[in-house]
């Protein structure tokens, strides 16, 4: 199988001001198509640790792509070092010029400064490729039988090049091994008990079939992998461990695809022609986000009221203040409330509300810093839960978000159509 | 300065299932304690690749950090391959058993498997760090002057040992040097106008301050780092330079704290005691969430209505049914129309609304995809700016957030108290 390394340059990097979302994203498409990431290395802007890093995973990788550190400004040294490694030296390269010229003239609407004229110089010795998403090119080189391509770190920019030039290339040059994936999302159970559920059927698995236990916010993603040189009954074989897999984690499984539980919740509700709306206090809107970064969730998705205030929870979603005052803001009659509110409201089938502390602040004996209340359900059944949980202000509101969307995906589920 | 290298183990990050976080937040801590991540190497599952990768590290930094790979599932190998690296066998660690089974009995609420009693297991060569927010225990070795940490890839885990037991440890060992950071926000601006408008300035700073440039979503951070052995005259160097620099792109600063644009709007909104109330339609709850991620965000800020679908803008945001039938809901006169609705509706000093096309469907010729209508304003006047993006729907979502969240800031800068 080709190996493939992924180096990142910036000091940025280094000291955690950026999070490397790029890697993932090249790893996941690099996946897709055949290749494997054998390692990724970040590093910072300096010379000696560039070429250092040039020399060591040329040495274990057959593609090295580098991302970042061609930027406009002063600390970015990556073109002078790559020069520097393949002995070469900066020339202008025309099409590259043209591009950052009508970029700044068409889209920017601003004169152009000699800073980025400079983008479209780049070392004789490299194939370039244009970049169509901004001014920095990307550059790729042959050497020694190893690829090397820089492109920039902008993960617009670099995702465009990926996807148009860099994997097609690279399928093209390498022989690429076959992988096939198959995910299931499950909910409920925790790493090690699935783990001990299904040990049997994970230990018969065929070598070149492996299984991983991927655990994110209060769920569990299994991926079945296949790996083989050819494609030969592969599928068939992968879909065989499939389906005994799901057979065996079923009374916990979300979705059998590889998409997220609001993908599985919003393709729910389009096969059954229903519609949802949210009444959020303590997810602040996040559990509206989730729902509406999916495209064309406004079929099903009508709306939501963040009422991070009282008074909006009276106002906006009905919920009586005689309950509020008995009960407090976070209790279940009130997010039981919120749901009819919101049902009322928004004229939806179903709705989903959530009230809770998220803190740092906010806590009392009664009610400590964690304590939240979900509810879900239709203008005829309401579902409801009381959450405790022990994480920052973050992942507090990440939980309650997961676990109010899977009761509701749970309470859809128990409704007949 | 004391060299630290980061090592992420698992195979969900070569196949980009996972983005990597933990590194970001680890290289922020160290660096604020004076350390210096020199490079981060994210490798999978695999013995060779461990051993390697912990054989070149440890010849670059004095301390090496390595997390994942340490979760009870068949996958995680590292407690073995580290066993065999400092040559060493597994034994119980009590206190470690003692507390995987008080999570187990106490919180988990469930019987004890086999498979997480040997998370108490540790190499007999380490040092045990006590693990207080999970199963897994934390491994320090101590092996030829240098420093290995095994964690858990777990971050709520890992953060809690990291401050608690290794930097506190790693300060105690080595000397620190010492590092002082500023950093200031601008907006409407790119990092190529800023680094011309700025290039005197920067060629003037002394070597051992440093200025670098962190673009971001439409806005670009500057922060100038001094770093050297002693603190001597150091912060008052800093202050002087920082000051130099703040006079320079004031027409362009957000603030001149190390905060993000919402938390700079917070720190405005209590600092007048007004409040603020949000609007949303292609946002989806994007921008409430961002308002409510922050502490105490509650003081300001009321609520939102995200009407996703055009009855919730007439019904709960008052839209006059003529105003969307003439102008559609992606207009001037449709955004200004929910600004209103939600100061009278959410009873706040000024409210924000949002309305576009995110993509990837949804356009015309008229209005194609990325096409946004934002405004910000009191009850007396608003501001509206029409936006067009080209990105992605994730990405146009967020410049539209931050753009708008910059109106209100602008908006609220130009109001008398």
């Amino acid at each position: 199988m080709t190996n493939i390394s992924i180096v990142t340059i910036g000091d940025e990097l280094l000291i955690g001001q950026v999070i490397d979302t790029n890697s993932a994203w090249m790893a996941q498409e690099l996946n897709k198509a055949g290749f494997w990431v054998r390692r990724r290395v970040a590093i910072g802007d300096g010379r000696e640790d560039i070429l250092k890093a040039l020399e060591e995973e040329s040495a274990v990788a057959e593609v090295i792509l580098i991302t970042g550190g061609l930027g406009p400004t002063a600390d970015d040294i990556t073109k002078a070092v790559l020069c520097e490694y393949f002995n070469s030296t900066l020339v202008v390269n025309e099409a590259a010029l043209e591009n950052v010229k009508n970029i700044f003239t068409k889209i920017f609407k601003r004169p152009i400064i000699e800073r980025n004229l400079k983008q479209a110089e780049v070392p004789a010795a490299c194939e370039v490729i244009q970049n169509k998403r901004g001014t920095a090119p990307g550059m790729l080189f042959d050497k020694n039988e190893k690829i090397f391509v820089s492109m920039p770190g902008v993960p617009y920019e670099m995702k465009g090049m990926m996807t148009d030039d860099v994997i097609p290339f690279l399928k093209s040059r390498f022989v690429t091994h076959y992988i096939s994936h198959r995910t299931l999302l499950t909910a409920g159970i925790g790493e090690s008990g699935l783990a001990d559920h299904i040990s049997k059927f994970e230990s018969d698995l065929p070598p070149h079939i492996k299984l991983a236990y991927l655990p994110g916010y209060g769920m569990v993603r299994l991926r079945l992998t296949a790996n083989a040189a050819q494609a030969d009954g592969l599928e068939r074989e992968l879909d065989h461990a499939f389906k005994i897999l799901k057979s065996l984690v079923n009374e916990w499984m979300v979705t059998d695809e590889d998409i997220t539980l609001q993908e599985a919740l919003g393709k729910l509700l389009i096969a059954r022609k229903q519609s949802v709306s949210t009444a959020e206090s303590c997810t602040g809107g996040y559990i509206a986000h989730l729902i509406t970064s999916i495209p064309g969730s406004s079929v099903y998705y009508h709306g939501s009221v963040i009422a991070y205030d009282n008074e909006i929870k009276r106002k906006m979603l009905n919920v009586d203040p005689a309950v509020l005052s008995a009960h407090g803001a976070v209790s279940e009659e009130t997010v039981k409330a919120m749901v009819h509110g919101a049902i009322r409201n928004m004229e939806t089938d179903f709705a989903l509300a959530t009230s809770g502390i998220m803190g740092p602040g906010g806590g009392s004996e009664e009610k400590p810093v964690g304590t939240v209340w979900i509810a879900a359900g239709s203008a005829h059944e309401i579902f409801t839960r009381k959450l405790w949980f022990r994480f920052d202000r973050q992942r507090n509101i990440e939980m309650t978000a997961i676990n109010v969307l899977n009761l509701l995906r749970t309470f859809i589920l128990s409704r007949p159509l």
